[in-house]
């Protein structure tokens, strides 16, 4: 049988690092996210001082068929941009119903959710802990440490596809910042019905 | 919104035993593999004397819905059967054609696999590594380790179904048995076509 390198050799996360022995990361750096964050000026001003890594992810390119499952670490470095903490940029799936599970391997951080229709739902995420996205809801990783890389192993329906389009337009209905040393979350003021 | 548990408080599973916060693991001892490895009357005297645990798994009722994860983790105790090593049931998914991927988390294993047709797949699983089980694959873990405990985070459609029936049977094509301290992937006598 012919079978995809991922099927043929399981493929390695380091425990430290997230990061997969078989093949780069799709990397985001601050030039990614532009107008993603509240406090942009802050944004340009990290992506015009050395632009670093804000996450890591992968795509192993499994079929996109409704029998196969995509998978990989998502890789989320401590940070700030303004009082808000890293975040992946967070999609909807074109098949909207489809749920996602998230493991924690590693880090401490939150999984933000949304409906379409303005139900919000976030979830604390430790090492050890499974954090179930159920079929509707758009997500988004937080990194809620100052020091550690949150570290997460991910599981979706293959064929189940990502829309960034309304996330990026809008953003999440809230944000997630610091304020006296602890998160918070508020309503992002960008957000428009 | 209402949602199952598993989605309001995300599952946390002990990094040393593989064990769930929220629920009762489901436990397989000796008497529940009655003529499923090799040598049955080893199997028989293990019973009869403290009838331990072979192996845990779980079972969060997540709906049975195309759209929906069902996961857990899979929890092998080290221990041989005669020359056997401890391994699960084994099944085949009623949906035939829906993968199934595994996240090692700890121990040192093998994922068995095979297909109607007899193409047979077996790939050694260690921590941090992420075992792809295609579609159409009969799929056992097994745990290699004399003294460490297997422990994998598994997650499938939720709708995929188990079909133990034909595995019960005759079992798998092939069995790893010990011989001279390391494992071996020998024909299994007992299988008939």
């Amino acid at each position: 049988m012919d079978f995809p390198s991922y099927v043929n050799k399981p493929v390695g996360f380091d425990a430290v690092t997230g990061l997969a022995d078989s093949q780069p990361a799709l990397a985001r750096h601050y030039s990614d996210m532009k107008n993603m964050y509240l406090d942009e000026e802050a944004r340009q001003k990290l992506e015009d001082n050395g632009n670093a890594l804000i996450y890591n992810f992968y795509d192993f390119g499994v079929p996109e068929k409704d029998s196969d499952l995509a998978f990989g670490t998502s890789i989320v470095y401590p940070g700030k941009v303004g009082d808000e903490y890293h975040m992946t940029n967070g999609h909807f799936h074109t098949i909207l119903d489809t749920a996602e599970i998230y493991y924690c391997q590693a880090g401490y951080g939150m999984m933000m959710m949304e409906s379409p229709e303005g139900d919000v739902l976030y979830k604390e995420m430790r090492p050890g802990q499974s954090v179930y996205v159920p079929g509707r809801y758009a997500h988004r990783s937080i990194n809620l440490s100052d020091t550690e890389t949150l570290i997460t192993f991910y599981v979706f329906r293959a064929d189940a596809g990502h829309d960034y389009g309304s996330i990026k337009e809008k953003g999440f209905r809230k944000i997630v910042v610091e304020k006296d040393g602890k998160w918070e979350v508020v309503d992002n003021p960008r957000w428009k019905a």
